[in-house]
């Protein structure tokens, strides 16, 4: 009774505070310092103790609710969940504290058609903001695991291996070298590792061409097998088959040729299982991410349940899309189509009535709330982009009239009390 | 940089979190408690000391806000915000510890205007909900503050005897004149302020019968200066000129014949100043409250800005809509218009290719991921309440076509490939 957790056909929302064993351990061990925890309440403040946490992301709470209402809930469960989180992390740009995460998931099925559904979800909702050069990364924490393992990392140092080998794009072949050197991971391995998957393709960093896509992934299928020692096995194994499918599926939908094959890619958190996601758009760090997390709804359950989604992060979206100009200018909108002023005291009644009347119609209404002067009333009109004023002065009451103001042109008519509605309604669409 | 302040033209969105100073003490000593507060981060989590707070309510944040964005707002700054709000309350039915507030506010005008207007707005929101039953309480704290000193109350216990006296209507006449007796304040002024303005109605109780409002209000504003003394004095306070301009203005809105003056509607919170308001429907705690708060801004600025504002409870809201039935049957829509089946291992790709078509022209699909057998697939569509269901059987395909299964009617017929998403669209609006 915290908070009811909200189901509609199709989304959910959960309350923003979970008990603070749900979130701890699922993230990783910067993930567990980077948790805001709150102080328990009434005589066991002064104890220091903190029962409760903020959500750190929509995924954890997700399952902790699947497993909650499993018996309620369809077999195959779908939902969108767009709400905040937050994270004690170092401000930056595009990075807050608190944010909104617009999250799709999928629990209950274990086909890549899920992968694929939601790499199109993705492409659909990046497309119709504006954005054409998004490209969607992908690989498989399976595969990514093989491979290591086959080339001599130590399976006690694969998480550490992980760490490193995600940061290769951002501190490069000689910096991810020495990490991995000062971590005391197997360096053959490294070296292997890189002589394996990039020789010969003379980028590391991953600027995308349009189009290029497609021969990337075939090739990247070529190499994925080697580097786990080209053997038969080596060629069924099963990430790789899923990561194949996901691109064959995928190839029917709106995300044909977004996705590559990003071998390097292996992403913080601790819960994913299988395949990996991440969106990249030139000159910014992750718009979003996300992948398949097997076991995380089982953490609570104690019976797993597949389940895949993905993750974008509004502000970074909405720091792009400014950065680009990619809002649509009438997008700010001013707050009303019309101002109604206040001639003096003896006129309120008036001139509420006038903007009561308005409103009715439909209009949006701002109303004066002072019987200040005249140009301080404009100019405030003015000041908030409202086109007209409308005023009830001695003279146009006495007629039974209305003078309208267009604030942009300056002209001034009256107008007969009964038709202002309709006069404005004209002019608004003129 | 914890969160970006939003402003949009007629909204505002702040933190959920707030430093731990901003909060407290603005809410009474209640209020104080039920604030949840956050752990600092890092090396001092282990002092066990807490430096923020998440918000406890919309308008002390909206004060911190409008005081450090004063020289970028305009001189009368409108916003409406809706935003979750935390309280360690005890949940019951209705009181969530995370809830929604939807808030009005009008900043920097000591106009009844804003008043009036706040009462039409929020007249409007319950008419366009369905509500026909609600009744504005409004107040004054001042008026209630000389009334309470003109007959003898310690000037140090008007704190206490405001949260007596706005217990009246729950707990009675008797009950609050133990409270009273209880807290030592004098009994001679409660028996007084009973007489005064109760003398004669025979109900205390607030037993709304629609249409009464005008004259109980009539009625009220005569015995409010009489219970301040029925000096000149009295019926020139400014508190009471106050309340019958509200009357007045609000008159000309769609609040009229909604408003009553409520002589024991006190409310809780420490920063109002001057009218209160809270929502009453029968058989329900208040679904909202406001009021005037002129000094809350000046905390944060060291300079006062006058304020009013209104806050609707959107739990609340919800629950009495649902126990009364309030909303539309088709508001629970299906998750889809249609569902994709998949025939087989070897169909898959065309049944991806199908759903992503149908998408495109605006139908909401839904994909089942899995070739499972025919009878689960439809049994599931079934059970989320999706009415058609596209099969693509190996005949079907091999005709070029796609077998469409109305589940309701249970009627199945064959359609051309590409006429699927129209015949659907026809098939919907039949």
């Amino acid at each position: 009774m915290r908070r009811a957790v909200i189901f509609t056909a199709k989304s959910t929302e959960t309350p923003a505070v979970e008990n603070i064993e749900t979130l701890m351990g699922k993230y990783g061990e910067e993930g567990n310092q980077l948790i805001f925890k709150i102080l328990k309440r009434g005589v066991h403040e002064s104890t220091g103790e903190a029962d409760l946490a903020l959500r750190y992301d929509l995924t954890v709470p997700l399952a902790r609710v699947v497993a909650e209402y499993r018996d309620k809930l369809p077999k195959v469960f779908k939902r969108y969940q767009i709400q905040p989180v937050w994270r004690a992390d170092r401000p930056a740009r595009g990075r807050f504290r608190e944010f909104y995460q617009c999250d799709v998931d999928v629990l209950g099925s274990r086909s890549m058609v899920v992968e694929a559904e939601i790499c199109a979800a993705v492409s659909d909702v990046l497309t119709k903001l504006g954005f054409e050069d998004f490209t969607i990364l992908l690989n498989h924490r399976e595969v990514l695991e093989k491979i290591m393992t086959v080339q001599g990392v130590d399976p006690s140092q694969l998480g550490d291996a992980f760490t490193v080998w995600d940061k290769l794009d951002k501190i490069g072949v000689a910096g991810a070298r020495r990490e991995w050197e000062d971590r005391e991971i197997y360096l053959g391995a490294y070296d292997d590792l890189i002589e394996l998957l990039y020789h010969d393709l003379g980028e590391l960093r991953t600027e995308f061409r349009n189009g290029d896509n497609e021969n990337w992934n075939e090739d990247m299928l070529e190499r994925f097998p080697m580097a786990m020692g080209d053997s038969e096995e080596a060629h069924a194994n099963q990430g790789l088959d899923e990561l194949s499918r996901i691109l064959e599926y995928a190839g029917r939908t709106s995300a044909r040729g977004k996705i590559r094959l990003a071998p390097n890619l292996a992403r913080g958190l601790s819960y994913y299982t299988g395949t990996i996601m991440e969106i990249k758009v030139e000159g910014m760090p992750s718009l979003g991410g996300g992948g398949r997390y097997d076991n995380l709804v089982g953490m609570f359950l104690g019976k797993d349940v597949p389940a895949c989604g993905f993750s974008l992060g509004l502000e970074r979206i909405i720091v792009v899309m400014t950065e680009r100009g990619m809002f649509p200018a009438d997008l700010v909108s001013s707050p009303a189509d019309v101002m109604v002023t206040i001639w003096n005291e003896d006129s309120m009644n008036e001139s509420i009535a006038l903007a009561h009347e308005l409103r009715a119609t439909g209009l949006r209404v701002d109303l004066y709330p002072d019987a200040d002067k005249m140009g301080k009333q404009f100019k405030y009109a003015s000041s908030r982009g409202i086109q007209f004023v409308a005023v009830l002065g001695d003279d146009e009451r006495a007629r039974g009239e209305v003078a309208i103001k267009n604030m942009r042109s300056g002209e001034q008519r009256s107008v007969n009390r009964a038709e202002v509605a309709e006069e404005l309604r004209k002019e608004k669409h003129s």
